[in-house]
């Protein structure tokens, strides 16, 4: 199992303090140390950072840790290898372009016996179950949408379809983005933060560290997800298991059920 | 214009002396300021850092100048911007996934009116001509070879035709590599060395620094392509316009002419 962080936000922010703790995860904290990465989108282009070092250690993340990169829609990875060895091309996230759009695609879980048809649209580049579910819901988009980027709110409710069928393989927490969106789902464990003003401060659960209300900009909006909660005093939220989100703006767009049985709740949520 | 670099070699080997160089061009001994990147390839994978900052400021080119990231095929360009603004998604090197591994490009040069008609298989993200270019090149590739990935000598040749039709639209001097070959077309200005033992040493001309002959590794042999020689006491050699270059295990494994009319040299070189 790995470790999940995404940020989405109305203004463009870093996710300094929140990675510094997460990056705690990989190897000190907790067990996964077999790679990391981190995308910050700008518009509909992302940079992305891979690094197979585990991330206590690893001078790159320690440089990120400290350069206030700034994006309104970030998704990070930490991992513990499951499917396919420790390599750069198993480091998550992965990233493909879809409509002249970076599309960046994290997952916490393993699937197993999934084994679709792909057309060559979009291939894997190393061997895990990730990347091969990334390049499988690619090609179901570009299949259903055609050419033309559709709305976002066709695309969040063809990824609860999508993620019913991942789910069958089984376990499959996922973030994904485009640069405005972030949407996440919720197969086992995730759970998320909406930080807005007034901001009381919070204190990082991995590394004695606190961040002071005065360092807020109160006109940020900000959402977080995470595997488990980054930080202390702060009220996060568990999703139920079996929950796809849409994070729009640094708040919580909409909620839609992926328990097969379930009746969905599409209206806007809170 | 742009500034290219190209590493190939036949084991893995750091850039660092060379980018500490090239990184100065970034706004020091040379203009071009609009952003810089580096893709680093091991096996099919690549891992890309984009930077729209100068590269002599940048605090992620001091980072990199300093880490020994070893790869068998680097490309690195450093941007003045003339068609697309400066920002993360006009940043080279472009980076998309074909036949289950990454290919990367970078460009110096113009194209006018290239206009062509894609198909949506590969669409550029900004708005320069280099990366309408990659993008073309790409899914002509996949429509001329199909879902299989052809022997090297067959791209080869395939791209000769390509780098005939791009130079009709304006300058093309380009690097391209999948993780084992590099391509290298010269349009207008680029060189190259071998550089293999015994090592004589070698003393950057974009800074004052040197590196000693007991620093390489003897069974290292590496091609280094840039647009103008990076060292001094080298010998680099300039490429004739209008020819299309492949470098694998740090030499030349062939050259093809590119000018309409020319006999073909597709002897192994030299």
């Amino acid at each position: 199992m790995c470790q999940l962080l995404g940020l989405n936000s109305n203004l463009a922010t870093d996710i300094c303090f929140s990675f510094t703790g997460f990056r705690h995860r990989g190897g000190i904290t907790d067990q996964h140390v077999d790679g990391w990465g981190i995308a910050f989108f700008d518009g509909g282009a992302a940079r992305v950072f891979h690094d197979p070092q585990p991330s206590c250690s690893s001078p790159l993340a320690a440089f990120l840790s400290a350069q206030p990169i700034r994006s309104t829609n970030i998704i990070a990875h930490i991992r513990k290898a499951t499917r396919g060895r420790t390599h750069l091309r198993n480091t998550h996230p992965f990233v493909r372009e879809l409509w002249g759009r970076h599309w960046v695609f994290a997952h916490n879980g393993t699937l197993k016996d999934f084994a679709p048809s792909l057309d060559g649209s979009y291939l894997p580049v190393g061997e895990t179950d990730s990347e091969l579910a990334f390049c499988w819901l690619l090609q179901q988009l570009r299949a259903r949408f055609g050419a033309e980027s559709p709305a976002p709110e066709a695309v969040f409710a063809f990824l609860r379809e999508m993620a019913l069928e991942l789910s069958r393989y089984g376990i499959c927490n996922f973030l994904l983005s485009c640069g405005d969106s972030l949407f996440a789902h919720c197969s086992t464990r995730l759970g998320y933060l909406e930080r807005r003003s007034p901001f009381a401060g919070a204190r990082l659960l991995d590394v004695d560290l606190a961040i002071e209300p005065a360092a807020a900009n109160p006109a940020i909006v900000t959402a977080l997800v995470a595997t488990t909660p980054l930080t202390a005093d702060e009220a996060w939220q568990g999703m139920p298991p079996g929950s796809l989100w849409w994070f729009v703006d640094g708040a919580v767009r909409g909620r839609l059920e992926t328990v097969a049985g379930v009746v969905d709740q599409a209206a806007p949520h809170p």
